[in-house]
């Protein structure tokens, strides 16, 4: 056991006190792990766009204080009552959703939405006690989805920490606690795209360039990507995007565009932007017979999905997906060997780096729409 | 050869000559089968709503006069030129779609909807020359589907012929050709329960009591029946519905009152009415991280599906299903052993029975609601 197990750790957390304002790098109380959750040391973090979301509250009751960040990479510092299959110094990754290996969902193969841990954004306590582990001066200051990655230390339910081989780069690796995954399991768990089969990618950023790089590993022989931003094109074929269409261009519902271009549609599309009109064009722009699309951005509260219902009778198919349908534990251990063996290029991915102290600079990146990830090296 | 190859045949059909009025008996000539076409021996056929939709010709452009049918089993007469897998003798089903197998569709794994012989309500001819092979002193009458099977004799496209084991009854299995492969098939093909797996069936018609049926053979151990008509709940429990769901009783949208039942949605539904808000329930009634619903109804051309994205974001896939994915020619003939093998039931929706002097008998119980099936015999 390490010397700061059953310890309260004194470390640096960025504080998120107000809604939009910039973080605060403070020092904070980790209290110890309880029973069936571990404490983290993290050791490299990335910014993803759910922190920002969360963290403008535009859409959401605001909770504040809180420790934002759920895509990272660390070691086990310590484990509470019950944990078994984690021991202090195992390398591990931090995920916003869980896997209690009990429920039906874990018991079934095709899902992988845990009843106990599944994602809640609204939650900023602990499951076992409904008590923060971080405090400031007695003050508790809430969690985030579980994770609150931007913090040295960090308390998580062991249901949501995926055990993973402690030869990964966790500089590089941690960007698969989130996007990423999301992404690359849409279409290799979901969509499932053949050789040589032709795939559309609706929304070019991060998550929809993971979905392109898991049609590219798949080997499907065309890549569309659709996104309103051109300068987005030339970075996407790094990620196998073989052509571009900006629905700006065109005068008829993109869906036609890409039916026109595929002979009758693409065989697979990946909608990763969340707006309702990509997802019923990427669900009308797959071919009818055999054509599957898989939603994966998330949509406002009021959108309604609408589409004639002969669409399905001929033969389509919707579905949507949650992190990729990768079970945490089970499933992100095998992605990063996908990683290890060079089958998944994850260097592309990440475009900025930035130590501890600077956090506030990722978060202008992702505003401004600059690069894709940035990594956050927490002993800099 | 048959004494009769390449003579115009004269014989008995019953014909349509306006919309909604009575079928007359008459004698009409078949010419012989052109290339790739075969000249079929009807023997029975059954009633479909669907001879009765367009014989109403209340949604459609009317073409009359024509000789509606396209459920039956026959025996091959004589074939055209280029057909080589069929020959005089041969037991087979007519379908009212094809099967060309060379075109995407056919090639695909996935699709049935072939590019050449795809259901087409709106031709009344055959492909090859544009010509109707039936005619009444000299002036022709249409066909219906490529099948027009209430006639002695018909012409059909080698495509939409499925060879089938001699020693089958053809009384029985002649459903095949339509309705009951369609329900059987949404489930088998498409839905896939597994053995213990909860199914929810929309409509208790035929096509669904046939979805019942493949859900019974799978194993299922709960077959929620939903129908607005209590008296359909009886019949259903031949067919392996074990519970009965009226959405007229209940104050609540019924997808909520099937998830009530089943512990938050049901594993698999099969939605066979056509109506839109039930083809939407039975979306919304499928569990969340692994349901399935498929859709066998055909809308109306004004319908719109709407959900919220977020059922499908939470893991639900929708599917639509023709012919319950069932390749006519490749397909049918194992559906056809299923039965031989005592697997399937066929007895249990033929209710009635008519000489073809009376066919008009049939379109009566149709339209009364009163039973399944009618087999209508042509040799009484």
């Amino acid at each position: 056991m390490s010397s700061t197990a059953g310890q309260v750790i004194r470390c640096k957390a960025a504080v998120a006190w107000e809604a939009g304002k910039p973080l605060v790098i403070e020092e904070v109380e980790v209290a110890p792990p309880q029973a069936m959750e571990v404490r983290l040391k993290i050791l490299f973090t990335s910014l993803c766009h759910t922190d920002v979301y969360f963290w403008e509250a535009k859409g959401q009751t605001p909770l504040f204080p809180r420790i934002f960040g759920h895509e990272a990479g660390g070691i086990v510092e310590s484990v509470g009552e019950g944990v078994t299959d984690l021991q202090p110094g195992d390398h591990v990754l931090p995920v916003f959703t869980g896997e209690c290996k009990e429920c039906r969902h874990c018991k079934s193969e095709e899902s992988n939405m845990c009843d106990l841990l599944r994602i809640n954004t609204d939650r900023g306590v602990m499951l076992s006690d409904n008590k923060s582990r971080f405090s400031i001066n007695g003050k508790p200051i809430y969690h985030f989805v579980g994770t609150s990655t931007f913090s040295e230390y960090t308390v998580v339910h062991v249901g949501c920490v995926a055990k993973i081989n402690p030869a990964a780069p966790l500089d590089k690796v941690c960007v698969l606690s989130c996007g990423i995954s999301t992404g690359l399991g849409a279409t290799l768990n979901v969509a499932k795209p053949w050789k040589g089969s032709s795939v559309a990618i609706f929304g070019l950023g991060a998550v929809g360039l993971a979905a392109a790089e898991g049609a590219r590993i798949a080997g499907a022989s065309r890549i569309i990507g659709i996104d309103l931003n051109p300068k987005r094109f030339n970075e996407a074929k790094k990620f196998g995007v073989t052509e571009f269409v900006n629905p700006k261009d065109h005068d008829k519902p993109v869906q036609e565009v890409i039916a026109e271009m595929t002979d009758g549609g693409v065989d697979r599309s990946v909608e990763c932007t969340g707006n309702v009109n990509a997802m019923i064009s990427a669900f009308e722009c797959v071919h009818d017979g055999w054509g599957v699309a898989v939603l994966v951005g998330v949509p406002n509260k009021d959108d309604s999905f609408k589409t004639h219902p002969l669409n399905l009778l001929n033969e389509r198919t919707l579905k949507g997906t949650f992190f990729g349908n990768y079970k945490p534990r089970s499933d992100l251990p095998s992605v990063v060997e996908k990683y290890m063996n060079k089958e998944l290029e994850l260097e592309k991915f990440i475009t900025h780096e930035v130590p501890f102290a600077e956090i506030n600079k990722a978060f202008e990146y992702m505003l401004s729409g600059d690069g894709l990830r940035c990594i956050i090296r927490m002993d800099a």
